[in-house]
């Protein structure tokens, strides 16, 4: 049976995908900061080393996890620009370049992003920046990729799940169920298609 | 007098935009790592910093220069993608976060992504995930700014005078006259527009 891995299985977003994920023959495994099978610390290259090694065999990674700054842009520094760098961007990107070695043939890469990339709102500047490096390195990455292993990004909207708690922040955007965002990761990692930038918008 | 200050004015591009502003009614001031007018690091935040107070005041920043890191994905480690994200990434989004505080009025931010976010080349990833960031840095934070600045970037194709160079990598790509990519930073540099990505391919 294949074997899937959900890294930030256990937040909003994660928690939806390992339950869409039942509807298929595929084994899944989670990981979290603190919680699911396996901890990570996306922002150390030697944590996600040790999570792959750990985990030994797998062929879907998707990750739906990633930290990222928001601030007002007049009060938005270097500094704190690093959080989104390296909770959100880095994090994504060396799950890529360090699993590419562990993955098996035929596997994927599914990483996230976000609408802000494409509508910003006030204090995204960092965020809508990741997203785009995500978007970005997904596409251009995915044609280098050995052994028939693909590699894609999915970009949601605000999720139904959040939007009263945001509804001062995403000011007129139609939220999704979070429910149809899975199910895209879904299509991502168990699919066909390479090099694409799914948006659930 | 309006003063335009070009980072990076001494590569292939930077002398075609230098070249480009004579024609027009602005103070040119150049800044490089290690030629031009004033000397500048741009992964360092200090160094940026000092730029701005040398300068003084300044009305259109115009960035020209960025370096980023090619490998083929199987031999990209984290630690060279860190080349890229200081080099031409952060470098970047750190002159408009620090230089919004010395802009003058209704001045402007210009960045420089590239066609490798568009049409990826082979080596290519890490470069491609630098453009997709400033491009969508740049998109986001315009609508942020203050006092009626503006914030493009400007994605080259290759450049014709690089084309001999290059022709291995770039394969079938159509070269652009570096002086028309030079002719559309000043477009985002002195025009109206504003949180756009201004392709010249």
């Amino acid at each position: 049976m294949k074997k899937a891995l959900v890294i930030g299985g256990s937040g909003t977003l994660g928690k939806a995908i390992v339950a869409k994920l039942k509807d298929f023959p595929v084994e899944v495994i989670t990981a979290g900061r603190k919680s699911g099978d396996y901890q990570v610390d996306m922002t150390s290259t030697d944590s996600i080393t040790a999570l792959f090694e750990s985990v030994g065999s797998i062929d879907y990674v998707i990750v739906a996890a990633g930290q990222t700054h928001y601030a007002k842009l007049e009060e938005l520094t270097p500094e704190d620009n690093m959080i989104s760098v390296h909770g959100k961007l880095l994090g994504q990107v060396n799950i890529v370049l360090i699993g590419q070695h562990y993955v098996n043939d035929k596997g994927s890469f599914t990483l996230v992003s976000g609408i802000i990339k494409d509508h910003p709102i006030v204090k995204g500047a960092s965020s809508a920046m990741v997203n785009g490096a995500i978007d970005s390195f997904a596409k251009a990455a995915a044609y280098e990729l050995p052994r028939g292993i693909r590699l894609n990004s999915v970009s949601p909207n605000l999720f139904e799940e959040s939007a009263e708690k945001y509804k001062g922040v995403f000011i007129g955007f139609n939220p999704v169920p979070v429910e149809r965002v899975a199910n895209t990761f879904i299509q991502s990692a168990l699919g066909i298609e390479t090099a694409q930038n799914f948006k659930v918008y």
